[in-house]
């Protein structure tokens, strides 16, 4: 009898531990890629499958994949901006209808890769237009700007394949520098402010404030979205942390590096206290410390080197690109980390394929199981 | 008996029917690609042959590739100013010749393929050039920019073949943007005008013409020659027609499109009396309605977008060069071009390989004799 | 008997051709690529190793490759100015030592592939700095920038990699444009001078002294390494010359043909005077002929219309960068070396693949080892 005991024993022992990763997987649930959500949407009406596509691509922008973190997000905008959360999100769904139309792959278009690049195009027409907030004509530019972006990163992507080379931001930076360049300062119908380079002269007598520029490290974060409050900026750095604590890390680390490259250059201060000087190292960091790479100490301090590599590109590019009045955008971070994906030698290990890029977490996992090989009863230790 | 009779029927059928298909044939030599005629020059002196490959390479400005269209075009050039007709063929003979002494490729050669930038820098450079018609020292830089071309061409070709883009006008818009900027307007031996930006601003009250307007959508097809006036500009796309009535009615379609884009951008009126600003949207609609895509509604819907994007981009790039003195020559119709070829998604599927291009009309056909797959006697039914 | 004399006159023979031999080897030792060298140092102290990577490192950026013309070049460099040729040893050693710290390719790093875009960046930080001599803060840019220079020569050469091209010059290029820009000449920490372009107006009643034009064609040379005395520029083409005399020729052609455009365009008499317009076509010239392609007279022609095309292109984009106070350094040379290696047609067989190219004299010679085929007694003949 004791035989059959011993295998009620196992048996609760089983379910308990069932149970245990039963939770754990609830807790987990919101967190990383949300693959699940996938399987269950897929029957579901085409505008709730739009929504996630759209949430998914809203997250893109700051390199996650994750829906909710994606609504908590596109709740920061509106707090920061209903307008600007409402550009956001007409651009975001926009490119994603026209990607469905023009019959791009479903793959993509469910994770979100055809959305983020009309949102960016969509929010910064809305923060460099200069005929104010409501002015409803900016839907125009904003729905073509959106839709064009999937010509371009359909483009884009059959180039970089070659390489294994994502498209990531380049259509955004393209449309968005064509835009201001077609339209000008004095445009009668689209408006918009000059950017100031970050290497302009600073009036006399100007003390530089120290708290002024560490509140500028999570406005950087926020900035990625061009959004310039503290309240949204720490909810997007929030909503990141949801997808991945690694990923907020190398944000945050990203951006204080960012400022402090910045500072070494002497640049002005309201491109310090804005965040402005933080954003694309935040981006450079994050592209390397995690999503494309696994993450390890080698790849970690290449990730810092990117940080510094992008923002010293950021100052460069916008000092040039400043001379006609425009914004270098994101171009710097997204230069950047193409370099860095480019890389021979031995750091070349550590990359990650790009159709493989999952949430750091899982890459790390994906990748310690690699190497722990053959040993069987992998999947009930890992959750 | 009557089975003769009917054998005989039968025979004087397929007589009439072969007597249709000659005269049909006979007023259909001279349109399309006009193949016919390569057989023909085979064994002719070279001096005939150069003729021919130089007025093919006289209509590949234009995406056409037929003798009898590069005469009249050329015919149209010399009727607006003899001393830009003299330019034109001195530029797309020197740049044939360099490619038959550098050893190119002999098809690519006989097909014009080496003349049609070398044609369009020597034009530019006239119409830049502000020393006035008949000065003869101007033949300097023609000869070496078009010689420069086939280098160009051929270099850039082995870099784009690996996604089978074509070199198109890259060349000439290189190795123009080169010469304006190495002489510059002052310069003692090669002044030059500087090109007026289209977002420079417009003296007050001036009104809007509409018939200018109109009459800048035939001068834009006349622009893709530097040509600004109406009867050359009509003669040229009735070269055009010749070759392909389906690309005359892109041609037509894409400088209306550019002009609309112009108008909604407010650019300044001479851009838009000119033809400046329809000329890049009449390329890019050409290049994707019906020449490099099979024409179908889909694809015609998306030569409209070619034609819008190439028209805004121009305009942007324009306002950009204009900065510092320089016209955006076709850069925007031809990286509109490359963009729509590298297209991924269900359009892709309409893409022509490179190779294999022809009249509109002619892959039309093709396309359905595929489709049509192994019914026989196609032969006979097909003209 | 008389046989066994017979096999001692042989032995004589052959015992006096082989010492014959041995003199000429011994000469010859010290030019050409000096391969033997590395096996000698390959059990020696680290920075003995080191030390002639960076040597070979120096050379690479006058596409020699040669340890002792390295030491002559470098001490060419203290000799016009100490503190230059202390930033160029502190670049050479910190982008070679980066390159070793990152694993890259060990035959790339003995080959001194990762010294010379390090040397050059550093070389032209300590020339437009305003900063004056021994202003030890710039060796925080230099060190930086010259370990910077290995990501981009890393991933520039997998992108290029695809096409047999070379990542040469282009990681100095890109990163000295990003400094100047990004602290600009009024940088607090790192001022520096502003590029005069060449198309800049002469002040009035300057007469052309054809001396002076003369004199810069020895300098064009010096340019190369941004040296502008008489001196040193003549000691840096001694090491050319000691390396390859073929290239040493072309190197003077080329920068006879780039004085020659300049004149062609009216230049400032500065940039004739001093050099400048000489050595974008040095180097376009040395690249093609001799380096790149098998010597001949079809490349000789070939590698005098590169220098020329090189030339010109320089005119153009010092114009262009100009306007923003850039210079252009050797962007010309190195577009219109890659543009040259795409070629296709005849001249494409004489191309050397990148990876067997040495000095010129080898690669000649190494060409007629293959045309003469399977002769036998080969070895004997050639040294």
């Amino acid at each position: 009898m004791w035989m059959e005991t011993k295998a009620e024993v196992e048996e609760a022992r089983r379910s308990r531990a069932s149970s245990r990763r039963r939770v754990l997987n609830s807790l987990l649930l919101c967190t990383g890629d949300m693959e699940h959500l996938d399987k269950y949407m897929q029957d579901k009406w085409f505008v709730l499958q739009l929504a996630v596509w759209g949430l998914r691509g809203v997250t893109r922008v700051i390199l996650a994949n994750n829906p909710l973190s994606g609504a908590l997000i596109l709740a920061a905008l509106y707090w920061a901006s209903p307008w600007q959360g409402l550009l956001g999100t007409v651009g975001v769904l926009a490119s994603t209808l026209t990607a469905v139309i023009m019959g791009q792959d479903s793959a993509e278009v469910t994770g979100g890769l055809h959305g983020f690049n009309g949102m960016l195009v969509s929010l910064l027409m809305g923060v460099f237009s200069s005929a104010g907030d409501w002015y409803w004509w900016l839907l125009l530019p904003v729905l073509l700007g959106s839709a064009t972006c999937v010509f371009l990163f359909s483009g884009l992507s059959s180039l970089l394949d070659r390489w294994d080379l994502p498209a990531a931001v380049f259509p955004f930076n393209i449309i968005i520098i064509l835009y201001l360049l077609s339209t000008g300062p004095n445009n009668p119908y689209f408006p918009h402010h000059s950017a100031t380079p970050p290497g302009a002269l600073e009036p006399n007598g100007t003390e530089i404030v120290v708290l002024q520029v560490i509140r500028g490290i999570p406005l950087g974060v926020g900035q990625i979205f061009a959004c310039g409050a503290l309240g949204p900026s720490l909810l997007i750095l929030g909503a990141v942390l949801l997808y991945s604590p690694l990923l907020a890390v190398h944000a945050v680390l990203g951006s204080a590096v960012g400022t402090l490259a910045g500072l070494s250059m002497a640049v002005r201060h309201g491109s310090l206290y804005s965040g402005l000087s933080g954003f694309n190292g935040a981006l450079g960091c994050m592209n390397v410390g995690g999503l494309f790479f696994t993450f390890s100490w080698r790849t970690h301090l290449l990730a810092i080197a990117s940080a510094f590599l992008s923002a010293y590109v950021d100052i460069a590019l916008s000092n040039l690109m400043g001379t006609v009045g425009l914004p270098a955008c994101s171009w710097a971070a997204t230069l950047t980390a193409t370099l860095m994906l480019l890389l021979t030698g031995s750091l070349a290990a550590y990359r990650i394929p790009t159709g493989q890029v999952m949430a750091p977490e899982r890459n790390l996992r994906s990748c310690s199981q690699w190497e722990a090989g053959n040993t069987t009863d992998r999947e009930s230790t890992d959750v």
